[in-house]
């Protein structure tokens, strides 16, 4: 499947939920399957934070690597692009084309770098709302979207409640915690820390990828148990012998490992776009915002399917219980399912196949 | 309990496991109490990673804090300084004082920095005989460490199998793992990354204070569980309202207390020395050096003490449990407790009085 990326300039002004506004909003799109004369079979996606509106395909026939969710979206899949016309935009913040720290300030010609306001994941929302309005598609069949992605199903749902008929939202929770900000923190002083940050204006030099970098590090240590480094690396010495040269450079497969993820530390991502993603992510708290969850879903029509995942210990299945016991209380028909995985957070795009394509295609193929 | 800090000058070398010589060792060391006219009432104590010989005690009487062990030893304490003389030595490679990559160079005149030699805890376990010859202690009344200094305890028997009577090792295992080196080498990278580290060479600018300051902050994100952040902070504002200010600034009081920890980095250990420390670690591995557990332990005839604790996920009591089967089929006479503490590693010093004050205080005390 052969794709391509698109950009909509709106000539929008976006009044953000800090109070300051953002003008002549660009967005980066991709578009999937044909959009039927009714405009009724439209899927959106939102994205995670460090993947994009390239949720499918190539963009050229050799390309090594397809979109993030190919294994997701395509003809004949679970969200199947012979039926369904999905459409994934770029959050404003993003590096993928929407307007963002790397964009140029019209005001002073030059990139915003740390200028760009913070912007939230309900800006977000909004502003992905005018890509729909240009594409005149007025009622989607279904929104989806996991982790970030899925606190942006939850805004799009509260802003705009009679805009979709289906929901799913996968591994999210009604409010970030308190140990994600501690280590969304520790990655955006790893980034604010690295030689070439030089408060955010690097655009015409080096990025800070070393930042980069050690936020890798600790999501390695975070992620990767004790037991699964014990299994993977053992005390094995690179010299594959069994006697030490006694060195600082490393000389365990273990060492070497982390060593080699700050060597090639690039996540493809605008280091400046993760500063401000992630604080987005710190900011996210649907109480706060509008009291409780049931006052904050209180206009939703839709039909929702929540899925989390065993392991997720970031992202457990009891907060999303809330959500599903918020919508139960107010009549949204609501399918709440909890599988097995040893992914963990993350599982609905490394073990998709596990069970979460069967729950989505299911769901997108019932009708009340 | 006014102490003084002492520096023995030896003028002999030491042949390192890696086949290098230092010379000229210097050992820095403290003692409590009062060696008897037998030197039969000595116990030499092993400092952990980021401690030193100062264990108890202060060194003016205003001193704010005393001895990182001061809860253990002291007059009527569970190592009583009114029965037991009681020393200990920062380990070479350490930075109190002892030998290490800030001391002296006599080939250049200038400290050592990275050409320091790479030295392991067999070669700190030999240093510290030094100044065990020259008080004219032969045989130890006990030997004592937790964790770095567990390894040190081990290496201690293996070295000098006669030279002690009774053995207590805490929290420790018989070789290192690949996460906890992937750990170091995490903090390595950091301390490497600072702009200040000028390849070790900081001695006369400022420190790499920051790269100890990212290690404290992945430290802080393995050893505080999500529940501890949730309750500590929630998702409290700073400015105790409701109404955050969207803006890059640490706005959230989790966000405020990692932000803290790296602006307050110093955690009173030469950057160099944390490299050489954390690398012995790595290197130690009982069964790599001798074949077994067994064949390295076959000479030992110290009666011992294990104490391990639950929650300890980086040190379990399985790994313990490890050296005292090797011991029990050796026939050594060992005891073996795992106690329970929510401090999990490091409960030894922080959560001392729990029971390791009673299981250390009766073991001292009774005569086989």
């Amino acid at each position: 499947m052969i794709v391509n990326k698109q950009i909509h300039k709106t000539h929008s002004k976006l009044l953000l939920q800090s109070g300051k506004t953002l003008e002549n909003i660009e967005l980066a799109y991709e578009h999937y399957g044909v959009l039927n004369s009714e405009a009724s079979n439209a899927i959106l996606i939102f994205h995670a934070l460090t993947s994009n509106n390239h949720v499918a395909g190539k963009y050229y026939k050799d390309e090594s690597k397809s979109g993030w969710w190919d294994v997701a979206v395509g003809p004949s899949k679970a969200i199947d692009t012979e039926r369904f016309f999905v459409v994934c935009v770029n959050v404003i913040g993003g590096s993928s084309g929407s307007t963002s720290p790397a964009s140029i300030n019209y005001k002073t010609n030059k990139p915003y770098a740390l200028d760009f306001p913070v912007v939230t994941i309900k800006d977000m929302a909004r502003a992905t709302k005018f890509v729909l309005d240009y594409l005149k598609i007025k009622k989607l069949y279904a929104v989806i979207g996991g982790c970030f992605g899925g606190f942006l199903v939850m805004e799009w749902l509260i802003l705009f409640p009679e805009s979709t008929q289906k929901a799913i939202i996968i591994s999210a929770t009604p409010s970030t915690n308190a140990y994600s900000m501690a280590l969304w923190e520790t990655l955006r002083q790893a980034i604010y820390f690295d030689p070439n940050f030089n408060n955010g204006n690097y655009y015409n030099s080096s990025y800070p990828t070393k930042g980069i970098g050690f936020g890798r590090l600790v999501g390695v240590l975070l992620w990767m148990s004790k037991s699964v480094f014990d299994k993977k690396f053992g005390l094995k010495l690179i010299n594959n012998s069994n006697k030490p040269e006694y060195k600082l450079d490393p000389e365990f497969e273990a060492q070497r490992f982390m060593h080699n993820i700050l060597g090639n530390a690039n996540i493809g991502i605008d280091p400046n776009s993760l500063l401000y993603l992630t604080k987005a992510i710190d900011y996210f708290n649907i109480e706060r915002d509008y009291g409780s969850l049931t006052n904050a879903f209180k206009k939703v029509k839709t039909e929702a399917l929540l899925v989390s995942y065993d392991n997720d210990w970031r992202y457990p299945v009891e907060e999303m219980e809330k959500i599903s016991k918020a919508f139960y209380k107010l009549g949204i028909p609501v399918k709440c399912r909890n599988l097995h995985t040893s992914f963990g957070h993350g599982a609905f795009i490394y073990d998709f196949m596990n069970g979460t394509n069967k729950l989505i295609n299911e769901f997108l193929n019932t009708q009340q």
